[in-house]
């Protein structure tokens, strides 16, 4: 509950109207995709970066703490109010395209801007914002570069840190800082922008963002190559990239995920298919295309493939992106609970990698359907549980836990995009040594000394 | 003067051969491309990072400034010690390519390899590293992911920190840090290796360097567009990106430029040529470098220009460049000292920056031939004095003050590739406002309470 005397100075600030403490309000803004809930004393609406300023400086004199929230559709617990207190909402006001510069290829927008609100409107002026998380139907962009989303066509054109030309941001203290510009070049002072891309909430409230665009590529087709196994399909992925392909995505579905698609949504695949990998490709002339194709086509086959598929129409490749679509909701197949993490290793450790994850899940007795984007190393691991089960779920995290262990050890990261947030906290010390999680906590002192916003998460 | 108790110590750590403090060698790391010069107290060159870390955690007890070293070849001052200390040299043992990863494409590289070193290298291979810094043939990596040093290449494939994975370190304590991975995706943790890029060796001493590697593209063309003023041309860099035109480099050579080249060379240029657009285009196939051509074609022509030469054997392409490649010796032809800074603006303010430019010139009786990077915005202006004459000199500073004022107004940068350093130190508070500045005092302090590492630099 939010004390009187805060309430009215939140009022004063941004009005009654953009005030929630409500019970209702209160169970709406408490949890995110990974259905943990926490409930907050009060969600505000900012009408502006003049109020997220006072809002800040305010509870940094209060010790009041505050949890930046987008859509709520994380992944890793970032938006959640773990220790009640403020959440900041902004899609109430600040929401809005601020410009599209033409001229110099950038957009600037607010940071409740829908993902997918950006990339239709540049797509409509003949631009292209590349980064599409799977969530970017409702994601909003502000949780994108706080958590430095991913998404399909990161294989090719990188992730949302690569788009973060700019950002604007309010800092503990209520200090508004700018950091980068609408240069492609800058190196004058610290890269702010780079270390607020990512970190979660925990060292500034983003107010603005500044994005490069790119021109839309004239060209594009979709393939599909099947392969009898997981390891085949594994050392096609790097071999082709390292022949000097460059698909815009390269995703995986392994041997157990494509029995779930074909036993769920009675979907025709390959008979023998025990891999497969499914993307796209594109280019500013047929001929890039073409050169594309060519190179997966020889890579996959010399890697064991038994088909390699072309879709030129959006219908076929609609059809080629279907099993890929609806591969989450499938792997259900194994267990009512799915342990998900999107666990990154250097692309030629993946067939490794995926031996020894099985391995993990075999030594428990749970299927591991694995999927996702292979091009970049970036696995979706699912270890599939009997939810109601406690004793299923407490070892499917020991799984877990191994499976970090392992990748970690093999040169990759706990996380590829979702983020470390509350869910993966735990594991922190098995990515990071004393040193640098000493230099975290540093680096989170330095910006929030009273450790304000969104604490707790990252295991900060 | 190094104290003997000191020498011991590091004699201790790094063995005798491995120290200098004899005046000349002092002499001979006193400065660097700024030919201001400040004499070390010592050199030393450590044989590898536990040599690094027991320097660093020694000079932190004992409050001894470091300043990490590459090749000296930097514009602004940032290899200077200008509080004496220690220099760190990485070219006598820390110059090693350490592993060319060919299956996930990528470099290890420790921070005294040159830059063209690493080129070669993996050209031979098949591979792509594009940073090319003017510096390329002596600058080392380790000095450019420090200055985050640009190049020609940056406006198709952007600038160093666009290839740094991940980087080992060292802070003034003496702990190892890893930041990064081997991974192209990473979000757990803080991203270290993007605040340490560019930090001018203020925050830690780098040791290692994973950089990213491209596959070499088959087809390569160079371009040379010719206008009949500097604001012709200005249009053209903006409007030929905008429709889509992907250029490997878009320099930028103005009138004065242009004619300093044909007195001092004797080239023979188009009569008509009030400035010039050199560059590359390349590709997989011929197709695209086609595509690429006609987009700037057209573009150039609708913007004014007179001729649109393409070469493509490799003497052609040499003739291209000549110009570009000299035409920063020849620019002296307006005063013995070149007041040389450069400035980066939102590409589409380039024709009214450059406007600007040359009026302050006119109003402080300056020739200002400016060159450069316009493909990325990032434009080489030189405020050319009698370095003789005292008072031309401070006159000149002034010159410069104002066009940073009139950069940053535009929505630019002190600098787009050489850093702040020592030379633009003095306009920090023209660039960032106060809540800024303080930030980054307190990241810095997070790093490197004691001020150790590299002093006085970025004005920190």
């Amino acid at each position: 509950m939010l004390d009187k005397k805060h309430f009215k100075a939140f009022q004063k600030i941004v009005g009654k109207e953009n005030i929630y403490d409500d019970k209702a309000h209160m169970i709406a803004y408490s949890y995110d995709a990974t259905r943990t809930r926490y409930e907050p004393d009060a969600v505000l609406f900012p009408k502006d970066e003049a109020d997220v300023s006072a809002i800040l400086n305010y509870c940094n004199t209060h010790q009041i703490v505050i949890t930046p929230r987008g859509a709520g559709s994380g992944f890793t617990g970032g938006a959640l109010p773990a220790n009640g207190g403020i959440v900041l909402a902004f899609e109430k006001h600040m929401n809005k395209i601020l410009e599209i510069d033409m001229e110099n290829m950038l957009a600037i927008v607010q940071p409740g801007v829908i993902n997918m609100e950006l990339q239709r409107h540049v797509e409509e002026l003949g631009l292209f914002y590349p980064p599409d998380p799977a969530s970017e139907q409702y994601s909003t962009l502000g949780g994108n570069v706080s958590e430095n989303a991913g998404g399909m066509r990161a294989a090719k054109y990188g992730i949302t840190k690569d788009y973060v030309m700019a950002l604007r941001a309010v800092r503990a203290n209520g200090d508004i800082i700018r950091a980068g510009k609408r240069t492609i070049k800058d190196v004058a002072g610290y890269n702010v922008a780079g270390i607020l891309t990512a970190s979660e909430g925990t060292l500034a409230v983003i107010t603005e963002i500044t994005l490069k665009l790119l021109p839309k590529p004239g060209f594009a087709k979709s393939y599909m190559g099947v392969f009898p196994s997981v390891d085949n399909a594994m050392n096609a992925v790097f071999k082709s990239l390292a022949a000097g392909a460059n698909p815009v995505a390269m995703e995986f579905i392994d041997s157990l995920s494509v029995k779930a698609i074909k036993e769920k949504l009675g979907v025709s695949l390959p008979e023998d298919a025990g891999a497969l990998l499914i993307g796209d490709i594109d280019g500013n002339v047929p001929e890039e295309v073409a050169f594309q194709l060519e190179t997966l086509e020889n890579s996959f086959k010399e890697n064991g493939a038994s088909d390699f598929q072309v879709a030129e129409s959006k219908e076929d490749r609609e059809k080629i992106w279907y099993a890929r679509r609806n591969v989450s909701q499938c792997v259900t197949l194994y267990g009512s609970k799915k342990l998900n993490e999107d666990i990154s290793v250097p692309r030629s450790k993946l067939p490794l990698a995926l031996k020894e994850i099985y391995k993990i899940g075999d030594k428990y007795g749970f299927q591991v359907p694995c999927f996702g984007h292979a091009g970049d190393g970036n696995i979706h691991v699912n270890v599939m549980v009997d939810g109601s089960n406690e004793k299923e779920l407490e070892e499917g995290h020991k799984a877990i836990e191994e499976i970090f262990q392992l990748v970690v050890d093999m040169g990759g990261t706990l996380s590829g995009e979702h983020g470390i947030g509350l869910s993966k906290a735990p594991f922190m010390d098995i990515a990071f040594n004393e040193a640098e999680i000493a230099l975290f906590r540093q680096l989170k002192e330095a910006f929030d000394p009273n450790n304000i916003l969104n604490p707790g998460k990252m295991g900060l």
